[in-house]
């Protein structure tokens, strides 16, 4: 459970109780029962969850048919200030999400999901707490490199560099740099289920540099980066112009597109209505997913919020763990 | 009348016979009596017409009810290649153009239009062609500094750079050349018919910089500029991410939103179908529209062209030079 003063107590309880997503995996919720029993109030729907008090006691109930809420009781309802970012809404918050990550790093669970965090609660809760990339490194001992990756029915997005100054951009992209990140977005589109991802590459400059005349990264770094790729067996198409790239990959069969900065991929997914997508941190031992959308403060406990992006995170978490189990068994 | 070998003829045929076009603007087609025939039979119409041999007859002509079309007769139907750029159909389109600038140029006409050309063509019978920016200023011997501009019906692009590497983007974008196409942006506006034009500035850095975190452009350009902007009377809003600026300022009530760079712009405006939009030259003496679009060679003759983008580049054009009109009477 996230935030809990904003929507994500009833999203929660849409999410434990939507049909396909119950079909689709085994869910242990964790968080307060106060807290879900009220989300549950707010979406007009009756919960039909096992309660319990550990995560112990969540793995052996998880394997009836009912979802599981390990009630930590460690927030009333009188504590939440909804529409307001406070501690102890930060505390509920990163606590939940540490115990989970835990049962993910153990291997008792396989895939986590969190409903919407509120960054400036989360940081009064964890100084520390910079995005939650940086919180799940820091939480589970990760040394390698995780991505966020940013995910539409259509389309996905990943992308070379983030956030850093658009004057850096250029001098930070390199092959190495480009073909780790392609070989990345591949696998976790493999582990997504796409038996046979294609990704389409951005150019850096204004039409694709224009054969050198607007900038040289096309010729000098991104195109050897796709040479590389395609010559161990990746189906990369690009670079292509960066203005018309988002429409192009759909039509050519693409799942995904790299770009080379934080704005090339976001300017673009946000227009095609990425608040109703996901995001997902891959890269790690387990997936992370959530919805794009935030704590929609300003509707929160109107029982108006959009379940669409927290059910297709739930249910990309569960495909993609569903592919990680099928793997280890084939290799088993 | 733009390149024969695409969809420019079949539009220029449909232009002349538009109700609204009509009403708008006394209109005068230079071209060839030959290639507008054959663009009215491929387009289904009986064009009514009158047709003179010369600029002066066509500026006598005009002031009936019916188009006017100087009849160059510099190209024959068997000259043209449909879907093919030649030097023939370059030949032919900018001379059309060439033609057109010098009336307005000389006063005569209030405005220019052109349906698409070619680049590849026009390069083949004027070798400085760079782009329609280009070709003009060195046509009319323009010293001052004109700029594209992308029009939605929702919505203005403008930008502070255009064809330039990333890598050299920053470091180009200073608070007088922001403040400069600020203005430009809002005089063009007015031009437009839009009394009290408001235009949001897309930041440079993702999240805005996040405060300095992530470039200081911002801080250190962008606001001052636009702070600049404000104390001179100008309505502008920003800096905005540019990842939501094209979400934003449509609901801000904005007329037009400021890019740093090209892409920055271009992703957003493809994205929301500015192939259907208008392109306009802005900061010459006068307006100069066209559709975003290019020739089409694929559907070139199939009678399948969409007239919107024509339609509404001649209708701007019309706007905007009856707004000059009605200044100009003003001022007298």
């Amino acid at each position: 459970m996230g935030d809990p003063a904003g929507i994500s107590p009833e999203l929660t309880a849409r999410g434990v109780m939507d049909t396909d997503v119950r079909a689709a995996a085994r869910l242990i919720v964790i968080g307060d029962a106060r807290i879900l029993d009220e989300g549950a109030r707010v979406a007009g729907l009756a919960l039909d969850t096992q309660t319990v008090r550990t995560e112990t006691d969540a793995l052996a109930a998880a394997s009836g048919e009912r979802p599981v809420l390990v009630d930590l009781g460690h927030l009333a309802l009188e504590d939440v200030r909804r529409g307001e970012a406070t501690l102890a809404g930060g505390t509920f918050a990163t606590e939940n999400f540490r115990r989970a990550l835990a049962m993910a790093k153990a291997g008792t669970v396989e895939a986590v999901c969190f409903t919407p965090f509120n960054k400036a609660a989360n940081r009064q809760a964890y100084p520390g707490y910079d995005d939650e990339n940086r919180f799940v490194c820091d939480v589970i001992g990760w040394q390698g490199s995780a991505r966020e990756f940013n995910v539409l029915e259509s389309i996905w997005n990943a992308r070379v560099t983030s956030h850093i100054p658009l004057s850096a951009v250029a001098s930070t992209i390199t092959k190495d740099l480009i073909l780790h990140e392609l070989e990345l977005t591949g696998q976790c589109l493999r582990q997504a289920g796409i038996a046979k991802p294609r990704v389409a590459v951005a150019a850096l400059n204004p039409h694709a540099g224009d054969g050198g005349n607007f900038g040289r990264e096309e010729i000098e770094v991104i195109e050897p980066a796709v040479e590389a790729a395609k010559a161990k067996g990746f189906d990369v198409v690009g670079p292509y112009p960066a203005d018309t790239v988002y429409l192009r990959a759909p039509k050519e069969g693409c799942h995904a597109v790299l770009t080379m900065y934080h704005d090339q991929g976001q300017i673009a997914m946000k227009l095609m209505g990425f608040d109703r997508g996901v995001t997902m941190l891959g890269g790690l031992p387990f997936p992370i997913c959530t919805p794009a959308h935030g704590t929609a403060y300003d509707i929160a406990g109107k029982g108006i919020a959009n379940i669409g992006a927290t059910r297709a995170a739930l249910l990309l978490a569960a495909r993609m763990a569903e592919r990680a189990r099928v793997g280890a068994d084939a290799a088993a």
